[in-house]
């Protein structure tokens, strides 16, 4: 497409909105990340030689065009809603406006990064939210997809209000703080139980114990045992990794208690996410820190939204499209939402320069391919963005369970003026 | 761990097996992938200084194990099925033989990958079954889960039979033959859908137009009209990409083929998955290749197996885990298969010096850290092992909906003795 935009002289500026258009069954709302990825991908965007050369032994591209790719870079400008950002079908994410080739050429990086991470956000603020305070840990990278979605999964994350991960690489990349057990496989190797306890514990002071590897009550005796009988160990949790979580976090605690020990935390995993942990909560379970794996890594029950990069408006005039069940809002967008008592009341999507009642959520983030510093929050200011506007949702989006209630967005009457107009034009043209 | 096995003296040769427990609902089977990127990985695995000064700040690791991390690399050997290898619960996938620290710290990229392009080869095998030798192609960079799976999607896809892919940069690391079409955008960037069309078969003669841009049927005639009255332009195909596939299809057919232009082939894309194109199949649909996007890259319906990487043996003894649900078989094994006629009919796990009837499925792929090139199959060679593999399956395998009817895969009775004697040590000790 870049070299037919090149070939018909189409340099004109494009405007291209990332958005989604339906929430899937299982989510009320969607928490808007990657944008730092997106930021980054673009300031250093460019071919290298080699991309080139391959690009040659297509034989589909003219020597014009490969030469020219040689000085793409990205000049354009990038508005977009804060990272943590809660946002509904059919608002602008991010909206990329550059020439034609540039703003093309930037979709799959920005489409794929903007939806992974929101993806996973999504999915783990509903995870922090059942837990209700409880510490919830990221533990899912082996079954993340891929490396780069193992870093990406435990930003979004931590974004989102989860305590850390442990993805040791990740927690450097990023700054998040790192946490990790010992696995089922170290206790195995040694003959018995209570000996690779003792080993651990002696190495790592204050660390937590994985009781279920043979039989989980006898291995919360083993721990006893050792903070009993062994001097100067100190440990600071156990962790339940399978079988009936509930039913065995009281019967650790008790034992825990009748011996004493009322300081050692009760850690829980193996096949949570927010519903399970709502019900452990629910039951009153003395669970004290929640590790989350698999379900949220590849947000098992929502793992795609139909995340799209639209173009909206090229050489100054709107776009759109009407595929039977995909109609596209023409031209530049701004949403603005407006709040009651402190709440999320009602969003609408209008134009930039419509006068309309709200706050506006699309912010300038790029200008003329550089970023702008007072719009480049870091990762804790995001996540406390991010708090704020989970503490700001109306009570049914909170709701694990569907309520039935959708959140009101509109479309203002100058968004509504131009669609009929593109409409009109498209049946007469 | 690492860190816990150096001061415990521990550098015994520990056995891991990487594999699934469960099906999940939507699998009748499993197809391995991924084993490429683990050996380029093991072969190349080095802490580098930057690792190991982060790992100091942590204040969690000694000196000296800091500094015998520099020197850490794989020394190993692996066995493994080979990629493209339909698999069953409990049969182990990649087995690493390794000093214990070694052979820990690749756990997590191990089933990172062995995970992500299992579950993705695993869809796309039954997407290239529905499709009943019509053309499918993989078109869904933007919604895998991170640059990583955007690669790796690409490949298990072609791997397990899919034509190609429209990541170039998959399609330049592995040799993928690449595929791309226009994208609305295009079309929309023009002030009306001929003039787009014109711009891009002149450019790329034999190319393939979306037409369903604003409606599809009038997008046909936009194509007959170019192909009909202007002079040399070639056009291969039309792509559909919205709407009531099936009946579009038809009516494109008929359009096309009352114009003359029996050899247009129609091309659709929209949220296909297996069910969908079987549906379309089933229903005699025109359609002569498919795309398909969200539903492979993650993989929907099952985007999660639950893989791990399991300690069987440490230092010449067999190693389990009794944790209610999760059981782990003890030692070292192979799996062995046993064929009816050319079709698959039964697994036997074992010990891999127990007499047993079949076919050996795991092979050595390692050896003392290096690959070992008789056991590094290429993907085009890959990809033809993934074909006979499916041609063997049994029917109740090879149909999408569930039968109700599981392989056959037993344990030796090698394998039953060793679990009884470690149960009953484990009830006495």
């Amino acid at each position: 497409m870049a070299q037919a935009y090149m070939a018909e002289h189409m340099s004109g500026t494009a405007v291209f909105e990332t958005v989604f258009r339906k929430l899937p069954q299982s989510r009320s709302y969607v928490m808007a990340a990657g944008l730092s990825d997106v930021v980054d991908f673009l300031e250093t965007f460019q071919f290298r030689q080699a991309d080139i050369d391959y690009l040659h032994g297509l034989r589909l591209f003219t020597e014009g065009f490969l030469q020219s790719l040689s000085a793409v870079r990205f000049t354009g400008d990038v508005w977009a809603v804060p990272e943590g950002t809660v946002v509904f079908p059919n608002e602008p994410i991010v909206q990329v406006i550059a020439p034609i080739a540039e703003a093309q050429l930037a979709e799959t990086f920005v489409v794929n990064q903007i939806h992974l991470q929101s993806v996973i956000a999504s999915k783990a603020a509903r995870v922090v939210e059942a837990a209700r305070g409880r510490m919830v840990v990221e533990f899912g990278a082996r079954r993340a997809h891929g490396t780069d979605a193992a870093l990406k999964v435990a930003r979004a994350s931590y974004l989102a209000g989860m305590a850390g991960t442990s993805n040791l690489l990740a927690a450097r990349e990023y700054g998040i703080p790192a946490f990790g057990t010992m696995a089922h496989s170290f206790i195995q190797a040694f003959d018995n139980e209570l000996d690779a306890f003792d080993a651990f514990a002696r190495l790592y002071p204050g660390t937590t114990l994985l009781v279920d590897t043979y039989d989980p009550l006898r291995g919360v005796d083993h721990v006893i045992e050792l903070v009993k009988h062994r001097e100067r160990l100190v440990v600071a949790g156990v962790r339940l990794d399978s079988g009936d979580l509930g039913a065995l976090s009281k019967a650790t605690r008790a034992k825990l208690d009748a011996a004493g020990l009322n300081q050692i935390e009760i850690f829980a995993s193996s096949g949570l996410d927010e519903y399970r942990i709502a019900a452990l909560m629910n039951d009153g379970c003395p669970i004290d820190a929640f590790a989350v794996g698999t379900k949220l890594v590849v947000a098992q029950d929502a793992p795609a939204l139909d995340m799209a990069y639209k173009l909206v408006e090229y050489d100054g005039v709107g776009r759109t499209k009407f595929s039977s069940d995909k109609v596209i809002y023409p031209g530049r967008k701004q949403v603005v939402r407006r709040l009651d008592h402190g709440v999320f009341a009602a969003d609408t999507i209008g134009k930039p320069d419509e006068q309309l009642d709200g706050e506006p959520l699309l912010v300038p983030v790029m200008k003329n391919g550089r970023r702008l510093p007072q719009h480049d929050p870091d990762l804790p200011a995001s996540r406390n963005w991010a708090r704020q506007q989970i503490d700001r949702l109306p009570p049914q989006l909170r709701s694990l369970e569907a309520t039935g209630w959708s959140y009101p967005v509109d479309i203002s009457p100058g968004i509504a003026r131009e669609l009929e107009r593109l409409r009109q034009a498209q049946q007469l043209g």
